[in-house]
């Protein structure tokens, strides 16, 4: 399994993965999901993806190769828009899991799921959830976040405190405390955590940074959030019962 | 789709479900999945139910008739030990789908899960989860507690503070919180709530409430946590990034 998760804000972008990939209890292996591409003062692409990892490699390998190839009718350098980058990827995305099925027949599960975020030029920063169809969705402003993959145990944290105005910090500190908490309920989602920090207008990729298991970073996070969970949930009020005995 | 929870604890058991059911977006009801059987000073089940609702109430219907036959063979008054009760209930729900499977064919899945939980004279208070198949686990004293239907958004707040020497008002919360949490994030899973709090060795059921949308204890306890939530996440630590600027 997978968990990834991005948040569009005020001030910019904030992915997060896990990289933990398995085959089964006994073919665990660990694999970076997130690739960021970047041309400095032009443009800046992220990618993460979930799903089957020979098709997630495969794009990514077919997003890189069409870079090398001036001929290509569509690269993420020639993409006018966010919109016609995310339609690129769907493509690619599509493509691949055709090319995989035809060759196994439908049997096996090849599908993939890509959350593209980034930003072209002047235009405003933009997030997308690329659906194994091809089809993409954006964030919406009310529900500034998207997830791929392992999503339903990272969520009531991100519903509850991620908003528009969040700083890019705080919503990095809010998005590795979700992927923690999935870490902690599911033994398929883990370490290390990939964490990309986008500024809007930068146009450059000045924060990445990848927590091990035992990064400090990380325990310090999960130290505090734990303290501060069993404090807020030490003050909920009693029940009335509780208070007449 | 349902969210039903239940902890076994040193002084009892805490048992909460939600009411709503659904067949497709548009037909949405309410109906209990709490059951209570009590029989004061000697025996007392609740039975949490999640799955296709007209098995559940087969199910239901069932152990409750089999109480008026003096020559069944088994019911819940005769069960000599939790487990006879669990094993009781997985045959009755196991025959039930199978009965339903028979008239309909494969082609719907009439499943249904089970918790199970409650104490027998002087043996000590159990809870168990029951499957489709009509088997069973207990649950264990380093997670004591047992989810069925959509268990995930509401499990990382649970792997986080209930243990087994928590007193039954504070699981009783922790519940709640969880529940309040998955009623959020899933449409699925609504109000009104039922929660039910055993105490060990009472033989009896004190402790049944039952709260609606717009319930007080219910939107206190809300605005609690989240403002609790709140604060842990402004406590946070900085990363280093920030601090250097």
């Amino acid at each position: 399994m997978t968990y990834c998760v991005a948040a569009a804000l005020e001030d910019g972008l904030v992915f997060a993965s896990d990289s933990r990939t398995n085959a089964g209890v006994d073919h665990i292996n660990t694999y970076c999901k997130m690739h960021a591409f970047c041309w400095e003062g032009e443009r800046v692409f992220v990618l993460l993806s979930a799903g089957n990892l020979a098709t997630t490699q495969a794009v990514t390998h077919r997003l890189t190769r069409d870079l090398d190839q001036p001929d290509a009718p569509m690269n993420l350098r020639k993409a006018r828009d966010m919109h016609e980058a995310a339609d690129y990827v769907g493509e690619v995305s599509a493509q691949t899991q055709k090319r995989q099925e035809s060759l196994a027949g439908a049997s096996a599960n090849f599908s993939a799921t890509f959350i593209l975020g980034g930003q072209i030029g002047r235009a405003d920063p933009d997030l997308l959830l690329i659906y194994p169809e091809g089809n993409y969705i954006h964030y919406s402003p009310e529900r500034p976040f998207l997830q791929v993959g392992e999503t339903k145990y990272g969520k009531p944290v991100l519903d509850r405190l991620i908003t528009w105005d969040l700083s890019l910090p705080a919503a990095a500190r809010c998005i590795l405390v979700s992927l923690d908490g999935t870490m902690r309920s599911n033994l398929t989602v883990g370490p290390p955590i990939d964490l990309l920090v986008y500024t809007r207008n930068s146009l450059t990729i000045q924060r990445r940074l990848r927590y091990k298991a035992n990064s400090s970073t990380l325990s310090s996070l999960r130290k505090h959030w734990n303290e501060g969970l069993k404090k807020a949930f030490l003050d909920l009020p009693p029940f009335d019962w509780e208070k007449t005995g």
